[in-house]
């Protein structure tokens, strides 16, 4: 290893992007830098009329990697021990599928005049739901044409994924559509800019993008085969044909910072910059995936990752969103689940339909201030976390939000514990569904906003799950992964795993399961659990009258059990 | 009739008590007062640690009388026809089952210092639940003893019922239970007060108070048999035998006006006191009542009223809160429905849920607004109208509310919606259960605070029962039934009908259903109906996987019918 090194992530995520320069002995930050998208809200182009559409403009992206990185050099040049020609390495993760429809030479079709106020023609950002009815029509296609399309993505194709997506454009936006001459993912879209290779067919691709987006497997040769493509729609064999073939992990360089790039930073020319990633991909090498250790990324919606080694045999799990090989960390099987929102529901609840006096920020600090105060099932509520729908185990975008055991006294934090309970009991179907085919769960280290900000979503996820919950050191784990992959890429470790090893770590504070809790969310969660297959599940006949009077049990025991009388 | 004459009714609320003075000719209204019961919150005792109970001073009640009828009496005397001894009877009508436990002599053991504290020793008003256990205990011995107990009333007694009360009393307050000699119905209470007849076994008995909670019915010749209430608890024996064991109707006369509290109101004495009923059923013949027309009294929860003749045949009714000869208007057999909880979800929602900038009133008057530019349909939401339990047809207080269709867009003017028509398709089920049984609904009069307040919510019921919404002319049906009784039995008229006929009427503001909003929201009630019976019902194993699905769809019909695409 040099004496001094360092490798710089550039992760690129819902509303902003952010540039980290760490030190890669022991992943130690030294510099970072923001900078929010400007267009639409909060970066996200929104159609009143369409609540499922979110698309980005991609010349955001663009200046966002300027912005970030030249500021975070600037600011890494205070400390005397760095210089710009220590970068080993530049990491590079997104947001996906965001899908960017492009012309011949790689440029995105909303840089043209014609289509700058089409949102059609922007990136299609993951949490665009538009396409359902196209997503339901390729798992339709699939479950008769190869079943092992749908085997390794969970059973169901999803509306946020790349085919869906370009097939909904091609339905409702024809004449986009015909523009397009490729459609590029971001995470592959920002390693072709900075190497100068932009060339749809020549841009290198990413193994976690097409393979847990884009139906690439090595099980059938790579991408899904032209007929089923035809089947869709004859015109998508001509998309399939203009991107890589072959998908590459993020331990291989996509190309060197092109000389005009890197003057804007001021870096050296020729840093090598890794294939790109998915921001939750990168941010579970950041917060230390290996084998048996689950990574929760709890923001607005999670991600848990598991990974299993190549040579250990990995069934198909049904309801999970991908199984990938390579993706992740290389040799090993990537595998993703996901809650399509989380707390994103906890701000639906504050901004929508609180109106606070306060700020919302002072409001959620409220509401968790009251809520850490009440028991499990104290206060007689039940929620489903299905407000965006249900991407992990049911996979469907077509359901919703459900709370359940108000009554005339109900209260505001009542259903704001009801709301973070729902999601835990969501997180544990994920962890359940895993241990039912055998790839277990021995540790789960947590990241993002809230796992930081909020220890009593942490502790009611320990009570809930019965698993010890411990929180990534790193609150940039996205930008550190990035950075990790960055350091491989730059020759300082030979692999993802041993520089991992160095420059990850867990924080002092963990969340213990407490043992009388446990006792009562079992039994709320199996409740939850007739109500997740009740509604969720087709012809899943269950009778539920059981449930308002079980609640109302479990509350009145609570409450005799604090001393708080209830006859 | 004489040339001038004028009746009293007198109605006891649940937060306060009215005197109505009108002339018998037309039911004119000639001077009214009200008196807000000055105990507890809004006059009902609460304990905070048991959200079931609801208690009141009977203080209250006789302080109530002398403010309200004292005063209007003075107001009267403004009008130059008006004149004290032209008033020719007094009506009263309370809420009920409001049993009050009293000694020997009639008097309340609250008044007692040694109870005066004691929420057991009170009235025990309507709306309290804390006697669930027992109305269990009393449904189950009923259905070994004698089911016709149980086909009287719906298939269920309620935890809000006279006998469930007592027997809670003696299982959590044997104190107070021992030194109750009797308990009377607030609706008896209070002419017996007023005629000076408070021996609890002499006063008068109303029909309507033990036939509809007492389990008192002509086919098993009046009040439950002592076998049964001892199967329940020897001392309830007792308890029936102090207190008359028949019941009269309001057309019959209590006894007359005391002279010392004549005095105190500036009435001459021995003006005729009626019969005391409850307020809902002198409500409903203040609003003109007949076969064929319901009569509904909305407001916080709601009264649903149907009245046959009694040579017709009426069968039992599953579901039913009572079905009794002579309640409501003599010579009919009264029936009683009802839904537990109405404004009161409304008012929970704003005061409890909305942490409002404006004032609640203000609150209530912006969400109508806003939710009276959504169509049927628009919001995606379905919610079962279950906060306070359900009344009919279900009779099952241990239910509680549901909410479905929540995304991350709701906004509260769509839940206040939805919240208002669940309470639409709770009515719907009592018109439902009527008509399966052969009483056909022709006609609704609605009556009491939110039909004349809330256009929206009169609109949205006639959508979605499909059936022409009426609102009585008087604001105060209750009080004006009262009156109507009391000119009947001041000889004004020879029976309630002929009253009624001359003193009642419509407003000119009509409610009709507007076809397409009909067609919706029966795809709606039938969603609804799913969540009732499986929710509600039990061994009944229905799949709710459609629910969701059906409620998106709908929503984005509605959406692109409005011109609003939503793709």
């Amino acid at each position: 290893m040099k004496n001094k090194a360092y490798s710089i992530g550039v992760d690129y995520g819902t509303n902003s992007v952010r540039a980290l320069i760490v030190d890669v002995k022991d992943g130690r930050e030294i510099a970072t830098s923001i900078y929010p998208y400007p267009s639409g809200e909060q970066g996200i182009l929104l159609d009143p009329s369409k609540p499922d559409l979110a698309r980005q403009n991609p010349e955001d992206y663009i200046q966002g990697f300027f912005h970030t990185v030249s500021s975070s050099i600037e600011l890494a040049m205070r400390n005397p021990d760095f210089s710009p020609n220590l970068v080993v390495g530049i990491g590079i993760d997104s947001t996906g599928s965001t899908p960017i429809p492009v012309d011949c030479t790689g440029k995105p079709l909303a840089t043209y005049e014609q289509f700058k106020n089409n949102l059609n023609a922007h990136a299609w950002l993951w949490k665009d739901h538009t396409a359902y009815a196209e997503a339901d029509e390729i798992t339709q296609k699939a479950k008769t044409f190869d079943t092992r399309y749908l085997d390794k993505c969970g059973g169901k194709y999803s509306s946020e994924w790349y085919w869906a997506k370009i097939l909904h454009c091609k339905n409702i936006d024809p004449e986009v559509f015909d523009a397009a001459y490729s459609w590029i993912e971001l995470c592959d879209f920002i390693p072709a800019f900075l190497t100068d290779n932009m060339n749809p067919n020549l841009c290198q691709r990413s193994i976690c993008a097409a393979g847990h987006k884009a139906i690439y497997h090595s099980d059938w040769g790579g991408l899904p085969s032209n007929e089923f493509l035809s089947s869709l729609d004859p015109d998508l064999v001509n998309i399939k044909k203009r991107y890589k073939t072959n998908a590459l992990a993020s331990d291989r360089k996509a190309g060197n910072l092109a000389e005009h790039i890197a003057k804007k930073v001021n870096l050296p020319t020729n840093i090598p910059v890794t294939v790109g990633a998915f921001d939750a991909h990168m941010g579970a090498v950041g917060a230390g995936i290996k084998e048996g250790t689950l990574v929760k990324i709890v923001g607005t919606s999670t991600c848990d990752m598991m990974v299993t080694h190549l040579n250990n045999h990995t069934p198909d799990i049904p309801g999970l969103c991908g199984i990938v090989p390579n993706s992740i960390i290389p040799n090993h099987h990537g595998m993703e689940a996901g809650q399509s929102a989380v707390g994103d529901i906890f701000n639906w609840f504050v901004n929508n339909i609180i109106s606070s006096k306060t700020s919302n920020d002072d409001c959620h600090i409220q509401l968790t201030l009251l809520a850490n105060e009440l028991s499990p099932a104290e206060s007689g509520l039940l929620a489903l976390d299905w407000n965006n729908g249900n991407r992990t185990v049911l996979v469907d975008p077509q359901l919703t939000g459900l709370l359940i055991g108000q009554t005339l006294h109900t209260k505001p934090h009542e259903i704001y514990r009801a709301l973070i309970e729902a999601t835990a009991f969501g997180a544990r179907k994920i962890i359940e569904r895993w241990e039912e085919y055998n790839v277990t769960v021995n540790e789960v280290i947590n990241c993002g906003g809230i796992s930081e900000k909020n220890h009593l979503v942490m502790q009611i996820y320990a009570d809930v799950c019965n698993k010890t919950m411990k929180i990534s050191r790193s609150d940039q784990t996205c930008a550190l992964g990035a950075a990790i992959f960055a350091s491989v890429v730059g020759g300082v470790y030979d692999n993802v795993e041993q520089a991992s090893l160095n420059m990850t770590g867990t924080k002092d504070i963990i969340f213990t399961p407490i043992p009388e809790n446990v006792v009562v969310y079992d039994q709320l969660y199996a409740l939850y659990s007739d109500l997740h297959d009740s509604f969720g599940i087709q012809d899943q006949a269950i009778n539920l009258a059981h449930i308002m009077k079980k609640l109302i049990l479990l509350r009145n025991t609570t409450l005799q059990s604090k001393g708080i009388a209830h006859v």
